[in-house]
């Protein structure tokens, strides 16, 4: 299809921004993570939960990729932790060089841990490498259990998954087995993590996880 | 940003097509709609919904959009109505050209209405005109009731704003009169359908409206 084609310089152009940002982390000994999901799928809350968690065992920053709005950035700085808001202004994902425009604002070597929010869209977020060392998939069950299999490249290649709202199960049709054996299935060696941001059931074990990947 | 202005000639080429096929739907007194939302929000179980409850009173044809899978292909079938998978393989909407494909598929004058589901993602499907006569905002109470205003581009657009699973508010944080707000702002013409798939509440009026729109 032309579009394929007329985007590869693009996505050339931003590997080599994106293997830049991985020189400058791993100088820094910085760990950076990128959040990928649909919108509404609880991105922003998990940051909440997370960075309250994380208060005095690591030192974090946030950069929030949104088309428009601050107000995540607002929802993050509320937990006490850096947070510097991309707005793409249209743009359906983060790239290399949206993302070297917010890194200014930071002080790596001061930072543990980065972590950026992405747009909310399960398809071009994947396509843009960041430099990031990890890509966090965030699903909510309420967006239901097909959707691994009909959005499969980011559960293929996103290290860890995030199950979120498992608060709603009992009021939903979704059946959390199928979601765990398809991204079994596109990525065996995938850490999976079911949990509720709304009731804190199971952030502490993801929480716990983060901060041994992040040490190690 | 250098994407955009790359991106200008696909948009420019895709518009050529939308309007042909907008010549050719006239020709054949046909009304398209052109479905849009999250992954997961509901479209193909409103679909299901709608489709039942159309027999006898309208001929609709259906195309359904999707990265991988012809899950939601199936399932329309399975309300006795035509059903054309469009597999984008990777991209992340539907396109002029894509939709060129499947109209081969149907005798556009013997239909009343053709249904476009396009790829889960509120962002890009937005960009590209299908020659449709209306978009359809689908929102996922669950999704959180700030998508308006942080996707407005889709809820400006469309024509008609569904807000599904209204039978999960009791158990979540979403303020439907914010949602409410915010779309009146961004679009004062838009009619606004808050209903169930689930239960079936608030369908019927949909349907009816789409019945009366159809035969305009």
């Amino acid at each position: 299809m032309a579009q394929v084609e007329v985007q590869r310089p693009i996505l050339e152009a931003n590997d080599k921004i994106a293997a830049e940002h991985r020189r400058r982390f791993a100088a820094a000994g910085v760990k950076v993570l990128n959040l990928i999901s649909s919108p509404g799928s609880g991105k922003t809350s998990l940051l909440e939960q997370t960075l309250r968690r994380l208060a005095g065992r690591l030192r974090v920053g946030v950069v929030e990729g949104d088309i428009q709005s601050t107000e995540d950035a607002q929802r993050v700085a509320a937990c006490g932790v850096k947070a510097v808001q991309i707005e793409t202004k249209g743009a359906c994902h983060l790239d290399g060089s949206m993302l070297a425009g917010a890194l200014g604002a930071f002080d790596l070597d001061q930072l543990d841990l980065l972590i950026v929010e992405n747009v909310g869209n399960l398809v071009c977020p994947v396509e843009f490498d960041l430099g990031e060392d990890l890509k966090v998939a965030v699903l909510s069950v309420t967006e239901g259990d097909d959707k691994p299999s009909k959005y499969p490249q980011l559960f293929a290649e996103a290290g860890v998954l995030v199950v979120n709202k498992i608060d709603l199960l009992p009021y939903i049709d979704c059946d959390l087995e199928r979601i765990h054996d398809s991204c079994r299935k596109l990525n065996p060696d995938q850490s999976v993590f079911d949990l509720s941001c709304k009731t804190g059931e199971g952030v502490d074990r993801w929480v716990d996880w983060l901060v041994d990947w992040t040490k190690a």
